[in-house]
């Protein structure tokens, strides 16, 4: 096990009517919020008065912005920044899924900070402090309501970067699955298939006697592969959704990745492709992972044979027959709640394949990307390939 | 799955040489710190020079109250807040396992309460506020470095009651698994008992649907059942220290009970034997437990039949037989650590049973304890009687 530090400070409120802690848990960090969200959903189902009611009771002025799209913008960050400093904004409460409280988390920085907020994503610069920020989750996938990192797409729509850092950690966070009712299946299919790469990204490392992290993935990783085909088929079944909406947390909150890291290529992979034609991040991460796994089963087998062992109950194959049984059951997985495992499927094709590389090997300093297997340009451009 | 609020601000730094961060860490909360220990072993492991070192070169002014032991006493808590409250001490660190980390939480309630600190351990009052606590490990077993509970044995020795509260939630906790290669062999045993207690509490419950917990207590039940041993056996294998060290304190940071709490009640009828006789909690479990199964199965063996078959792995029985050899099992886990099973075995006869059963169900105003199975004074007798 490698040394780690471990902290997450997201005190989370979980269940029926949860909306009305919102002001009475906000007024503890100021006066003044910023409700941060994105079209109109949040009104159509209620979650939005409930907020305005709980925020009003307890006597927060509230500040709007609303108009958030999937893989956030640079520009409306900047355009909260003002808002924030206008109006001496005090936290800013992000409603919605990992969109909303990525760009609320950028905001948080950017507020506090003199320079360009882009700067933390492009590693120019690291936060020193941030606004508070607390979310009321809508859409179980990315984690955000209780990690320490944004990602946002830079405003010409084609460079999509990362930052991590315990200041933009949400202070509190308000789960009601009651609130995921109304998501499209789609939606919750590339939410699950964006926890299940989460648990997939911390789950493949090379570190030897990680036992006990192992088995909680491996357990959430069950967990996931059950529930998201049932969540669209009960999309009004209240444990179902919460099994979903809590595994999306769980899978994100640092927890599992102690003493073990992670791998986050397919992350790296992934974003690239979403950077430039603007897919959901979960439809792009079940096209990336199986081919990833394809790449590296004959490099380093050995967590995938465990992977199909423990998680699919592969107990009485050869090593790389349960490999690729594991894999097909991936696919089948996806396809079970809608979602392609190919490029050609979405209509992608070879076109950008070397400057997607580029850019996902391009972020870090030796150009290689992963840690279970480290993958160069060259490796990079193969998975996209075996993804086509 | 239950409504919940989940929140655990223990910040662990973990990995070896670890000790180094006390100072650093500590000074954030104030220059007069109280360490707080149990006899000389940390002396003679070293960890106390090491932390004595840290502290001093952060410039933090020194009071020591040593002195902790087993089932820790109520005199030293009082002891203790008498030093804060004459030293102003701003931070208390409790270097050691549960019984010195109990008392220092203790402490640090009391040193913030004009009454008497027991009226908070006999149910007379609530803490609103604590000194801050932090915690350098040396015993995996309570999982007190990062939970939010205490356990205080009155003076008089036989009177022992828990206390729950986030505001004595470590702020930090230092583990370093080479801390524990010292320890007696029985003490690693006590800890595995106690570990796989906080997570066989939690796991039977009524609750339905609460597979995401389900899964991850399953996947740490198997991680201690399989390291326990294998500690006792390579006491200086830090790997597999490390593994004991962190399933400890992931079984009783609270995220494991989210969405179903747990039933307690083997804690509450260990409580009575450890508070009339002394013996170790862990030790004191490993008892109860098997009883308490022997008792409840017949009564409501659904959770026991998953148990059975999830973490021993007995797919191939009737529901009856599953039951029978996981209990079998468990004890044999228990006998492989050179735990007893049995009262008669550490010789202890029947004679405080009505007086352990009274206490055991008085401490609920409904005069029962437990949520798998309610128990009353005539079920908590019994399970004394099939302990025997």
């Amino acid at each position: 096990m490698r040394d780690f530090i471990f902290e997450n400070r997201t005190k989370i409120i979980f269940g029926r009517n949860t909306e009305k802690y919102v002001g009475p848990e906000a007024i503890k960090y100021g006066k003044k919020a910023l409700l941060h969200y994105g079209g109109g959903s949040i009104k159509k189902i209620g979650v939005y008065n409930k907020i305005i009611d709980s925020l009003k009771t307890a006597g927060i002025d509230i500040t709007e912005l609303g108009g958030v799209v999937p893989n956030p913008r640079l520009d409306l960050v900047y355009k909260g920044i003002e808002l924030v400093k206008e109006n001496n904004i005090d936290i800013i409460i992000a409603v919605g899924g990992g969109s909303v409280i990525d760009s609320a988390k950028a905001i948080a920085i950017g507020a506090c900070y003199d320079g360009d907020v882009w700067d933390f994503f492009s590693g120019k610069a690291d936060a020193e402090k941030a606004l508070p920020v607390a979310t009321v989750l809508t859409i179980p996938a990315a984690g955000s309501e209780s990690s320490n990192s944004s990602v946002i797409t830079n405003s010409d729509g084609k460079l999509k970067r990362g930052y991590t850092n315990n200041v933009i950690t949400p202070v509190f966070s308000i789960l009601n699955p009651e609130n995921t009712y109304s998501l499209p299946p789609y939606q919750i299919a590339c939410g699950a298939a964006d926890i299940l790469a989460h648990l997939m990204e911390r789950y493949f490392v090379n570190v030897e006697l990680v036992d006990l992290t192992d088995r909680l993935i491996e357990g959430a990783m069950q967990n996931i592969i059950k529930f998201a085909p049932l969540a669209i088929e009960n999309p009004e079944n209240y444990d179902i959704r919460a099994e979903v909406m809590w595994v999306g947390t769980v899978a994100h909150n640092n927890l599992l990745d102690t003493g073990r890291g992670g791998d986050w290529a397919s992350h790296g992979i992934e974003h690239e492709l979403s950077g430039i034609y603007d897919i959901a991040h979960g439809a792009g991460l079940a096209i990336v992972f199986p081919a990833w796994m394809k790449y590296v089963k004959t490099l380093n087998p050995f967590k995938l044979v465990q992977f199909g062992q423990r998680v699919f109950g592969i107990t009485d194959k050869s090593n790389d027959e349960t490999i690729d049984i594991a894999i097909q059951k991936l696919e089948d997985f996806f396809h079970s709640i809608g979602l392609a495992t190919r490029l050609s499927d979405i209509n992608i094709d070879d076109t950008y394949f070397d400057e997607m590389a580029e850019k996902a090997v391009s972020k870090n300093k030796n150009s290689t990307i992963g840690s279970y297997v480290k993958l160069d340009f060259d490796a990079v451009k193969e998975i996209y390939q075996l993804a086509l």
